[in-house]
């Protein structure tokens, strides 16, 4: 079991400010996942890999195959309070889920 | 209501190791909290603040503070698979909570 998320490179966030939205991505999709997922995951240490994309209509394309493939997925706009501007997409996260599930929609992408 | 994920800035962690030891210090502490906080927080935007703080023994003092006011709060040792070594406490998460209760065990730190 593992959750991926997905972060926009193209928007250089600082560090902080990206360790925000991935967290946000992260939690939002954990509760877009079934019971049975959750505690999987959770039993088997909470396994996370944080990825790359660049721009607003990758993340999408990924949400989509998530969405097609019945993963549990959440994508986040930043309220803008600080470095964004307001409903800017800044992440997507998929899973809970299986590794295999997980690779079939984020295998081609590198490593945050 | 927000929610504060102290993390260590002395391991000089990647920045996408970073974030994904910040969403699981997140994730933990959310799921520590209450119903009522956990709606709370999510319903109002689900804000949250990375601040840093050097070295295992400042975590630790935070995360006895939180326990002393009852927050909900959860330290994250990582798996050392990849940048750190086994059981590296990483980061802490505290809330969610008031903003004033957060800040009453976070107030001096600055942010990631």
């Amino acid at each position: 079991m593992k959750q991926a998320i997905v972060a926009r490179a193209d928007l250089n966030m600082g560090e902080g400010k990206l360790a925000a939205q991935v967290a946000h991505a992260a939690l939002m999709a954990y509760e877009d996942a079934d019971r049975q997922s959750q505690s999987a995951w959770k039993g088997s240490g909470q396994k996370k890999v944080v990825l790359q994309a660049d721009g607003e209509a990758a993340l999408f394309k990924l949400a989509d195959k998530a969405e097609r493939e019945g993963l549990p997925h959440a994508i986040v706009r930043d309220a803008g309070h600080t470095e964004l501007e307001p409903g800017t997409v800044s992440a997507l996260a998929i899973g809970p889920a299986s590794e295999g599930a997980i690779d079939r929609v984020t295998g081609d992408l590198s490593l945050y």
